[in-house]
């Protein structure tokens, strides 16, 4: 039995509370402890007309057993003022960070075997005064990671990004060979420790359309991304590319891989997406701790009506509980 | 019944021959041509273990009824030397065009409802000294067409694409409202005129990632798409956007849509040819003729073997009708 899993309900008055609370309705297979109000839980149950018995634990002696089906473990991290249901309110933006910081150390520390997060609200955090860019940066500062790797999967395709938030065109520029291979070896180092895989398999996009089309469509392919890719060879990955992103994602690509690796935010997410619809999962590789998340946001209009699908949740869990078996945490 | 259609084999060496000859195995719902060489199908016919009668017609007379399972109709079209599989010959580069220009020029006369394309060697053609950058060109000059549209599509999903064989770095610049919005009229016009659908609606792609997330992540979409779409929607057209890419092919909004417009070729087409393996279809828009290819390349090593799918030219075919009925050809 692996440790405690750390679960971030995120934003208060957006759709993770009743994620946590929905999900709770089935028994998981490990114990998993939201870090969160209880007060939150407590209001936003009775709101939804769902009946789930909140256990508060003690971080220094976490249950060793998984809750039953309607039950809840919370590590009670209180809010600053209620949480209304849709409205945002700043006054609570330093509770969010609180549960991101607890369940971030509780990682560290080795209290958990992983964390798992329910989507936060950037915005309300910075108007709280508070400098936030999002879970990712906040974990990568806490951990003293230098660069982390965004990479989305769902049932059957991983997709990891070599550029992230930029805007198109800064896309060319930022492809710079050492980027590439730092980018390239945080996903087979992860592929490797945290997912199990003994000889990771990684097709590469091009950049370009045709991936280039021997240079008429770009050279990119030619002066960076090849070059690049056969020094990584020479270490012993297993690198397949870089070829045409409308082409490498069919079976006879897709099928002698382990994950794919796109040059940018538009060329690899739609895939993931259309294929993996509502049960996608936000992974950060490069991080020493466990960390995926669902890879929708607050959907503060739905908070509390329990017209919700706890689709990327249940994947999200399911990911870190498979990260966890592999690497033995 | 509609008239005729013309299917033009491409290149000779390649598996457009061999397409041909597997489909004729089935009966066909209408009359449908082929532009090329009897003796080189005659020839593929007797590599592949095919018995399949060819017919060879009269392009002053056509047949009024389809061709029964087991046969072809022929327009004869002669080869300069005998075409081997596999093996690229510059000698019979003007052969090709001619097939192209014959069904084109049907296609103008009123010989032909449509024309269906498979394959040609771009590089071939240009080694044999005739400067030729694909069909779509071709036929635009053939037609006096300025500017013309590329849309893919599968069943269930079309996406066309505001600019297609750029190297990416130039993508951003090459968005501009003037072009979006002939692209746009375009592809509403032909959705409506060949496609009989009423009143389009056009799911719209923002240039950068999260269609630039108010700004954060480039401002094209402020400062040009959603103008320029606001300036057609005044003229009466149904646009949906600029909507992030990566959610954009999900149910949610495919289903209230005829068509994604998808601002650059890696955009848009990933998704449409994961979704559409082995049965997606090229149909190049803003032509005064009807014109749908298939989405794969000439595959020279397959040529002849027999080891090859049809899929794709079925769904060109099916393309080609339904566009020819809603169009009243």
């Amino acid at each position: 039995m692996p440790r405690p899993f750390a679960l971030t309900p995120g934003e208060p008055a957006g759709i993770g509370p009743d994620l946590c609370l929905l999900l709770s309705r089935q028994a998981q297979p490990h114990v998993l402890v939201a870090v969160a109000s209880r007060a939150l839980l407590a209001n936003r149950a009775a709101q939804l007309g769902l009946t789930i018995e909140l256990h508060e634990v003690d971080p220094q002696a976490l249950p060793q057993q998984p809750a039953a089906a309607g039950q809840l473990y919370v590590w009670d991290t209180p809010l600053a003022e209620p949480a209304v249901a849709g409205q945002l309110n700043p006054a609570n933006a330093s509770y969010v960070l609180n549960t991101l910081q607890r369940a971030g150390q509780g990682c560290l520390d080795g209290l958990f075997a992983g964390m798992i997060t329910a989507p936060v609200h950037k915005g309300v955090i910075n108007e709280a005064g508070i400098p936030f860019s999002g879970h990712t940066e906040l974990l990568a500062e806490l951990t003293h990671t230098e660069q982390v790797v965004m990479m989305l999967a769902t049932r059957g395709l991983r997709v990891a990004l070599v550029t992230t938030h930029l805007p198109l065109r800064e896309v060319a520029d930022a492809i710079t060979g050492e980027r590439l291979q730092r980018v390239t070896r945080i996903l087979h180092a992860d592929l490797h420790s945290k997912f199990g895989i003994a000889q990771p398999r990684i097709l590469v996009c091009g950049l370009n359309p045709h991936a280039g089309e021997g240079g008429h469509l770009g050279r990119e392919e030619i002066d960076i991304i090849a070059p690049a890719l056969e020094q990584l060879r020479g270490e012993g990955m297993q690198l397949i590319g870089p070829l045409p992103a409308d082409t490498l994602f069919t079976p006879k690509h897709l099928e002698q891989a382990d994950a794919v690796l796109a040059m940018y935010h538009d060329q690899g997410l739609p895939v993931l997406k259309y294929k993996g619809f509502g049960a996608a999962v936000n992974v950060t590789l490069g991080l020493p701790i466990i960390r995926t998340s669902v890879d929708h946001g607050t959907a503060l209009d739905l908070a509390g009506s329990g017209r919700i699908d706890c689709g990327s949740l249940q994947v999200a869990l399911e990911t870190a509980y498979q990260m966890a078996a592999a690497s033995g945490r």
